[in-house]
């Protein structure tokens, strides 16, 4: 019988669950909140894992996995197998892929949830079709947060877990930021700076940051100026990604990336202004959509099996 | 006998050359200015490399050498040997590698200047006594420009030669630059803008920033205020750094670091001040001064015997 896995990707918010196949096709994929707010985050966890888990495999036709997939938030010591700190669950280095294999018996694959949503877009989205382009390349997640997954001469860049904290690296006009520091991207160029922004500026709530494109296309001046000085704002940081690593894609996925052309294009104009000898680099959407992390919780659990 | 090597430096001012045994200690090292401004530049920069070196060798007790190690300043591709691009000498896909080679008829170790240069803080400087912590390193030369080499995850990062132009990354403050962008960290933080800014602001012609230095201590409000903002934006681009490829050490080189702790200690407070969660880097002075480069020449002549 074809092997499977168990799979799981644990933001701030949600965990989503899976099983799938050999060759990563996924397969009843659920979503459930995150537990938050108890004494002891890592335990939590591993035990709401061990019931969402547990359910899964009863409910499955699939044979019983080989092994699981797990991706976590925040900074993540892959080799060392920790969550070594998140600031929406709580954990401090935290046991989680020991834990997690204990709980089931079985060999973990562990890593970090927007790398690993960018390495699945290398191996089976946007990469897929983009070949030698993707050696040097970034993933730009834009949601609530901003974070990135890098790519550096073929090599995923993990730095101990803090690399690729693009939403919390400065940029002209950020404000003050809920992480400690000043002037972060996020607090501007994120979606969920987009709405906040938006809301304050006009007077009106809005949800998310698909009702600000709406206004800006319906002619309102406010949406326009939030919407572009995100737009500056992220371009910025592409700049300076461009004079240090230099990557040859930029891959945007993310909330805010299902804006499309109408994020894209601006996008591309404002970073080629910024640059002159620079090598410019392709910005493209990503293609796997919000099953992102769970295909990269696939390829860590097939390493684990191997 | 010992095994000996044949060096050069190539920068946009100067060539230095030398030779070296098989230890990398250096003997006989020259510098002359680079040759400029003829219609042929990289046939000229072989031509030039070539005088050096037979004058070099025949004037050396050591043994002929068993390969050459070059090192050239602008865009290198070191995988095909090419210098793809120097604005300062003017050529463009030059296989100065193979011409090299051709020229003294030994094989040619083909490196970047600024990258080489940290290759060989990394193994015979500053590197040497901070173990694991250079794995995720920064190397920012700060001169008449400002150039970085970076090695993530134990790897230098070449990104096909574009990797490391930090001197052209936006930082706020920073004004027009020759490159054709806006806003470059060279033009406020490089010892070049600081005393060109220097002398426009206070009306003293200065020749350099040490002058600036002396100035400030002195009690020059104007040196003051110049020197204070180049480290504002010097801090600016490492806290960039810090979000996007957490380096554990900065090692600072070039001409500015001969200041010592009048630069160091207000940079990391700058650095630190920036900083939220992310990991601070020890930030230290480059321990092999302006031989660096010719060291880093030894490491790819050696590679190139091998």
């Amino acid at each position: 019988m074809n092997p499977s896995y168990l799979l799981f990707d644990v933001g701030g918010t949600d965990i989503k669950s899976a099983l799938s196949d050999n060759e990563g096709n996924l397969s009843d994929i659920r979503r459930v909140p995150t537990r938050r707010g108890t004494p002891n985050p890592a335990e939590a966890l591993v035990d709401q894992l061990h019931t969402l888990g547990t359910e899964l495999i009863a409910g499955s036709t699939l044979a019983t996995p080989e092994s699981v997939g797990l991706l976590v938030c925040g900074i993540v010591d892959e080799d060392k197998g920790l969550g070594v700190f998140s600031a929406n669950l709580g954990w401090r280095d935290a046991p989680l892929r020991h834990m997690t294999s204990e709980a089931f018996s079985l060999p973990v694959g562990f890593g970090h949830d927007v790398s690993m949503a960018g390495a699945a877009e290398l191996h089976f989205g946007a990469g897929a079709t983009l070949g030698s382009k993707v050696n040097n390349a970034v993933m730009l997640v834009i949601g609530t947060g901003i974070a990135a997954a890098l790519f550096v001469d073929g090599h995923a860049v993990s730095a101990g877990g803090y690399a690729g904290e693009l939403g919390h690296a400065a940029v002209p006009g950020g404000l003050k930021c809920p992480c400690g520091a000043h002037g972060c991207l996020e607090t501007i160029g994120s979606a969920g700076a987009i709405a906040k922004r938006y809301s304050a500026a006009s007077g009106t709530q809005v949800r998310g940051a698909r009702e600000v494109l709406e206004a800006m296309h319906a002619g309102d001046p406010v949406a326009k100026r939030i919407w572009d000085e995100a737009i500056e704002a992220i371009a910025f940081s592409i700049a300076q990604l461009c004079a240090s690593i230099a990557p040859e894609t930029i891959i945007i996925g993310g909330g805010l990336a299902q804006a499309g052309e109408a994020l894209l294009e601006p996008l591309r104009r404002s970073v080629r202004s910024k640059l002159s000898y620079h090598r410019e680099p392709l910005i493209v959407p990503a293609q796997l959509g919000e099953d992102a992390g769970l295909r990269g919780a696939f390829l860590k659990a097939q390493e684990a099996r191997a």
